[in-house]
């Protein structure tokens, strides 16, 4: 067997989740470190990241490209001694997938009224609400990126009408748009079921708070709005969803992401009658579809082509 | 005002849900007569009927048109005395978009993993179970009308593979079709989670039974095979299902209809911890929709232009 080139190798510096799978796909084609090792190693020239080590980046000598294991990059940027260096956010078909599996669900949940048939159910009731039709629901989706295009797609294909918030102006086909600070109170407005995919950013911090929940539409047919959020969990205050739930503006929420992960078990959150919670499982990232489009990305890199997805370090995504 | 033509007029005989909004619409264009008036009447010439009292449309002389309130038309054909005039199934696109939004929710909450989500959050466990992709996961379903059709095309743009089985050899864009008799062990085979949208008729009477269950994919990534009957109670052997559930050959099932309705709350179905329950609201009639459908084909065929979506009787469907 050839050795491997000293050049060209893959630090991985991964927290919170497994770095098992990553390790043993990256392996297949690339040197990889594994961190703490290759501290200051000139031979890494890349490096492959999730919740990193502060400042572990830095002393990198010969850094030329960071990529992402998730959709998300508050993780990264967080770190203050962040080298220069393009931040590539790599988004497999799969997680897009997944998310517009998760987003379908839990919008056909609250269309459909789960939690009121579960509650029945517990009690026997033999009992059938009045059910609009999909095309009289309004989904209102806040962030335009990969994701929320595939959702409001998907939710389209469904029959739902789609209502879509980006910062920028954006144009998506068959979706009703609105943007900046001046679209926000129209477009909430307009809205039954408010699903949030932004990015977490210094601007889009703690969003998700009373007065966005109190604008949304509460005369739709669906009696009263509903609220999914499976972008970041620092993107809401919870003590405004569960004040919104309990005073009547909120009718119910399914919470993938929290402001603090995994949920306190005191949080009234988990126990609440109208809110669903899953533990930031909506789209997982998945090496095994990720780590193949990262190695495309190194080999064309090194053949002169230019990065895809480069993040925008002042937007944040 | 002109006075309405006496000429055909409609028979309305509707038990088993409220007729006062079907009358509401119909008298709009025709003279409606409402059962139990109108026997023997010679000025009738339609009936518009859901689980019509036995005999009655049998003693109308001019009667030309038999038109069902709602998809299947078991409740008709059950009437020893029904008359040899052509009955129509009247299916509006809302009852499709219904039945699409019904499947598509339930088919999501097994694939997804509802059942386990909801025990986890009841006690507070923050934990991601495997997750298959919808691409990895097969919905089979029995049924290819206009119902079973539409919630394909749904499925399949949710990215699930889909199989389907019919009694006759059908071809759906996108499905692996299988047929008859000799069709049915295969199409088993290769099914996670069976969706029933079959027309009841003698020859589907009790069809999902424990040799049906027992033949779905029990190794595939979902962690046992589900079952989801939107079409008829009657197709089903609710012994069997339970049956099923315990001794492991079925995870989960989602049953909008039963062998008898309402389900008798001494049903173990209502208390088994992996079946829902909801109370024949999968697709429900509604007279907005389907009136201006009748309304159309009348003034069609007294134009002289062939009825559609006529009942074949000796199918059942």
């Amino acid at each position: 067997m050839r050795e491997k080139p000293a050049a060209g190798r893959i630090l991985l510096s991964i927290t919170g989740m497994y770095p098992q799978r990553w390790y043993e796909m990256l392996s297949k084609a690339r040197s990889v470190v594994l961190e703490p090792e290759g501290e200051e190693d000139p031979t890494i020239e890349y490096a492959v990241v999730w919740k990193q080590k502060r400042g572990v980046l830095k002393r990198l000598p010969n850094l030329k490209v960071i990529f992402s294991a998730g959709a998300g990059v508050d993780h990264l940027l967080a770190d203050a001694e962040l080298p220069d260096v393009p931040i590539v956010r790599v988004v497999a078909e799969n997680l897009a997938q997944h998310m517009v599996e998760y987003i379908s669900w839990r919008v056909l949940d609250h269309h459909r009224q789960g939690i009121t048939y579960r509650a029945q159910q517990a009690q026997k009731i033999w009992h059938e609400p009045p059910q609009p039709p999909a095309n009289e629901v309004s989904v209102g989706i806040m962030g335009l990126g990969e994701l929320g295009g595939a959702a409001a797609k998907a939710l389209l294909a469904l029959g739902f009408k789609v209502n879509g918030w980006s910062r920028r102006e954006k144009r998506v086909e068959g979706v009703s748009t609105f943007h900046g600070r001046d679209g926000l109170t129209p477009f909430l407005n307009a809205t039954d079921i408010l699903v949030v995919l932004l990015p977490l950013t210094s601007v889009t911090e703690g969003v998700v708070d009373f007065s966005v929940l109190e604008r949304l539409r509460r005369d739709g047919r669906l009696g009263g709005p509903c609220l999914v959020n499976a972008g970041r969990g620092r993107l809401q205050k919870e003590a405004d969803i569960l004040r919104a739930l309990d005073e009547g503006v909120l009718k119910e929420a399914s919470l993938d992401v929290f402001e603090q992960e995994p949920l306190d078990p005191k949080s009234p959150l988990w126990t609440h009658p109208r809110v669903f919670v899953t533990p930031h499982a909506a789209a997982t990232s998945d090496a095994t579809h990720l780590v193949p489009l990262m190695l495309e990305q190194i080999e064309a890199f090194e053949r002169g082509e230019p990065l895809k997805n480069v993040v925008d370090r002042a937007a944040g995504y």
